[in-house]
């Protein structure tokens, strides 16, 4: 093995877009059908080889003539011809019209021999003309003159051959993205085949022993976790114009992450491993690329750009190695919101310079910070942010994910913002650029915080594209108070005394959950108390733990005992769930006998319940934010959710 | 067969949208695998079914320890702990955590039993212990202990089960669009399959005996054309978020456009029809929608909007006909930039609902008319335009495409402005918004308008996204005094008087093309008009053209005879192409014994020249438009092909 290079310095983010631009990820030209064209770059000019049309056509419905026939001619001294066939779409004309004469015409027909204008229908009239035939037993004949009624000029309503597009005429030049138009002036050229740039191919790798793809069985008291990065990068690397391929997890052993990493670098323009936090796994690629291959720069002086890597790999055919050079390897950090970044700002305009594709239009928005952000660390921050609109439509950037590694900051987080290594400090209000996650990204129509709720569930699925944080009624209402979200959901104690502007309210039955028939026969919180009963509480932010603290605290009061002497006999009182059903769901489980709920929960999960008491929430909006329309969205539909309250077990109106 | 209905209004253009709303297009819900699912939407709400992580889970590389235990260590006094074994993240705990003891865990580890915080490696030292044995055989035994030089709280470095998601918790609601951040949270609750709202089909017919699907043989004589509506039509359904299918070519016969309507419908949610201007194949449309199935509308008083049809049609099969109603028909107009225009304002949006599809953020854009226009119909009108950024960055809005049909104007119109039914004027100036054909399309980068010229062609290439329309010399001079394009490319006589800023410019050599060896042996115009030579013109926009008629008026001058005399003597003086290479494509296809064009031509093709002289060809600028980007792109392109002019045979620097 290799000494392990030393790279004691991080490299500038310059740097490490040089180092990326130098590899070569682009996979060359190839031909697809037309009609999977679409959204493709042509890989080469295409110039016309056939006239449009390819023969003089009509462009009225009509007759055919010869303009000099009808010199003169107006409605009250019009030209007489005689009708002497017709002409139409699609059929080779079978008549030639001499002096005199005239060719019925549809709308896209060949014009007829000697014909050089057609004359609209509307401009003539026909006439029956009897004539005595010669021959006595064939009887009378007839034939059809047509009454002209305006003048024309050689080609009035013709379009004469290679008018619109003529043969060797430059049509698309290289570059073109084909959207409907230009596949139909292919199509008019009859090109059915078209040389485009090849998508690049992206291998994914994910790495770390403790990785499951999702849909495969999750062993969680074995530290299993499911594969975030996988189908996150693939989806990225797709939205950026490449083709993603996932490969089989690689555990952290070196030989199966050699024969995993060179074999994807024989198959694909680019390789991304991602996934692990892990330092083994990081090792073990480390170790693979020195080995088969170069590593270019290691950690990059961004924040989160410290375990990035770049380089190259050999493929694993030896003789394909010599010759192609192997594919790029870019090695991404673990954090799902970290990785994101990292590929949105380094490797998704590679990937997209390689497919020829520019920058979405959308792929940035201007907004202000919504509160002041003060840095110490002396690198570049890619700072992931979340954004709402304000009252005035203006848009407001707020901070996430502050290294947490949650993948529920994920689904917070719009974009990022870059923050240069000499800025210190960011004011409120002070102007920032964010560069979305995808093109695709807005702000929510309507950003909650607060408690977790059912009822409140309901009416979220009436909105298009809300967003509600369920951290419990004091992290709502402190966040309501710094004028960040459009609204929070506050519940128990703390509900009552908001202040705010009330978009809907009612109130929820909570109590403690217990297993179907009460089996311990639990009749309140004294049990919990007094006797040896495994029990799951919820955080105090929660609206639901403030009240049951209200009451430990009245139960303490009439035993003349302190509260804490309470709280420490109960069997998992510092056992707390982040959401409403997660105690009952333990309960179900049987991994707890009693869990702090709602009577709706038990309800629903078919279990026991002892009321402790009824308890207000009220969905409570900014004040400069009730005229927002996705605000009035949801009061809409909280009025809806609260006329049908009586579906959810325990809940009334206020 | 039953009477023809009466559509004697047209039906304003909100009418026309309720039809088409009230044609219920959404084909229901679907699974498809997560990493399928980009783009696509929710069609139910996502509860989380598991905590995530699902264990309490160690955050940092270090050890496992019991906060009390380090309770007052610091630096100077830390607490020493006797190591007890390891965890490694994805493997189930094999140690119990006892007082006094510490456990080296990995960052994403299980956190072991006992232990209830992790203190980071940086914060700690480890001292080997050697012990003496009390069993003399086995020699001295060795541990090591841990230094922790900090003092930690209960749940430090810990994330606990359920503290990202709760199994419960309200995930991601109905309605959410599909990016790489929702496809994160779904693998994170390992979801592997998605209930998506399921895809539109839209059936795709096209009708007229004259056309023909590109890629099969094309009879021009028999008044043939490429059938350009289909894949047009196929991308935008596409691009719209529906899944095109396309349905063979049906002529006009009524039987056969039963089947295949009908068939359409059954395997469809919405059936266009779309490809012919004729009348007859209309008629017969019509007939198979009032049979099996009802039309709801004929015709819409905007302007392209007349031959629209929208109409329900049953499926073939007589039971399905009964329960599901078949599918929902709208005819399109047969004009490419009509069907186009009429898709994108009455039909996209229905599949984008239909799809639960917002629209794109880039579907207008704002600008302002770069010429009045004025309408005397009392008909709304989508106005079909182009788009062109001026010097300040403004965008620029002109007409195109006036009914013309041509297909060249489908890559000319950006987009679409609709006009008021009572709007008889847009002045010069007047802010518009434009509805843009696609999210995709850009104003190009440069636009201009003249004379068709290979080198410039080559320069056209190095630019992405230029627009050049082929107009010739003084349709290209018109335009650029009008202020509209960013250049003009002039030739000929003309080239040398116009005075605006010059990007480029060079000679060619032109003349007369003939066949390989010149077998009439032609040695100037002279031949043209005293022998009976078949001749093809270029048109009288093309500086070509007039060099050749400066020529003509020479030889008429010398002969002291009329030009016209001359040209009335030359066999096809008449008989203009459009392109610079199309008389030259005729020579080659011995449809022509002499072409007007360029050596450069004739020897590409491998084809005779007979020169008349060398012209100046020059690329002007718009004053206004030196410093755009484009321009300054288009200058350097210009001044690289003017270093290799002599690739070009008869080319040379000006």
């Amino acid at each position: 093995m290799t000494e392990r290079k030393e790279f004691r310095d991080l490299v500038p983010p310059e740097e490490a877009h040089e180092a990326i631009s130098s590899l070569d990820l682009a996979g060359g030209t190839e031909h697809v059908p037309l009609g999977e064209a679409r959204g493709r770059v042509l890989a080469e000019r295409i110039d016309a080889s056939l006239d449009v049309p390819g023969f003089d056509r009509a462009s009225m419905d009509g007759y055919a003539i010869r303009a000099r026939d009808t010199f003169g001619a107006d409605e009250a001294d019009p030209a007489r011809l005689e009708l002497v066939g017709e002409v139409h779409a699609g059929e080779a004309p079978d008549v030639t019209v001499e002096e005199g004469t005239a060719a019925e015409i549809s709308t896209g027909a060949v014009m007829p021999e000697g014909a050089d204008a057609v004359v609209m229908v509307e401009k003539t009239d026909t006439e029956r003309v009897e004539q005595s035939s010669t021959d006595e037993t064939s009887g009378t004949a007839a034939s059809t003159d047509v009454l002209v009624r305006t003048s024309l000029a050689p080609g009035d309503h013709v379009m004469l051959a290679g008018a619109d597009v003529a043969a060797g005429e430059r049509a698309l030049g290289p570059g073109t993205r084909l959207t409907p138009r230009e596949i139909g002036l292919l199509s008019a050229l009859g090109v059915d085949e078209v040389p485009v740039r090849a998508t690049p191919r992206v291998g994914i790798i994910s790495t770390g022993d403790e990785l499951v793809r999702p849909g495969e069985p999750l062993d969680s008291n074995a530290g299993q976790i499911f594969d975030v990065n996988s189908y996150t990068t693939a989806t990225a690397v797709e939205e950026a114009g490449g083709e993603a391929v996932l490969y089989p997890h690689a555990g952290d052993d070196y030989d199966e992450m050699e024969r995993i990493l060179t074999q994807a670098a024989e198959e694909c323009d680019l390789v991304l491993s991602s996934g692990s936090t892990s330092a083994s796994a990081v090792d073990v690629i480390y170790q693979v690329i020195e080995e088969r291959g170069e590593l270019l720069l290691h950690g990059v002086a961004v924040k989160p750009g410290k375990p990035m890597l770049v380089g190259r790999l050999d493929g694993s055919d030896a003789e394909q190695r010599e010759s192609a050079g192997g594919s790029a390897y870019i090695g991404l950090p673990g954090y799902p919101v970290s990785a994101l970044t990292i590929f949105r700002t380094f490797v998704a305009p590679a990937i997209r310079a390689a497919a020829g594709l520019p920058e979405p239009q959308t792929a940035t928005v201007d907004g202000r910070m919504a509160a002041e952000e003060r840095y110490s660390e002396g690198r570049m921050r890619l700072m992931p942010v979340g954004l709402v609109t304000d009252g005035v439509g203006e848009t407001l950037v707020y901070p996430v994910d502050k290294g947490s590694g949650a993948t529920t900051s994920l689904v917070e987080a719009d974009g990022i913002v870059e923050v240069d290594a000499d800025t210190a400090y960011l004011a409120e209000g002070q102007a920032v650029t964010v560069q979305l996650f995808s093109a695709d990204v807005r702000p929510p129509s309507a950003f909650g915080v607060g408690e977790d709720d059912p009822a409140l569930s309901r009416a979220l699925d009436d909105l298009t594209n809300p967003r509600f944080l369920s951290l419990g009624t004091r992290e709502g209402l402190r966040r309501l108070r710094n004028g960040v979200p459009d609204f929070a959901v506050a519940a128990g104690p703390d509900a009552a005394d908001a202040d705010y502007p009330e978009l809907g309210g009612w109130t929820r039955e909570w109590g403690l959950i217990v297993p179907d028939g009460n089996p311990e026969r639990v009749s309140g919180i004294a049990d919990l108390v007094d006797r040896d009963l495994r029990f799951i509480n919820r955080g105090t932010n929660s609206g639901l733990r403030r009240d049951f603290d209200d009451a430990l605290a009245g139960l303490a009061a009439e035993r003349d005992r302190s509260r804490r002497d309470l709280t420490d006999a109960i069997d998992g009182y510092g056992l707390t769930a982040k959401a409403h059903e997660s105690p009952a769901r333990k309960v179900a489980a049987g991994q707890a006998d009693v869990g702090l709920g709602l009577r709706a929960t038990a309800d629903e999960l078919g279990l026991g319940f002892v009321s402790l008491g009824d308890q207000p929430v009220r969905v409570l909006a900014n004040d400069d934010r009730t005229g927002k329309e996705g605000v009035a969205a949801l009061d809409a539909a909280l009025d809806s959710v609260e006329a049908v309250l009586s579906e959810l077990a325990g809940y009334a109106r206020d």
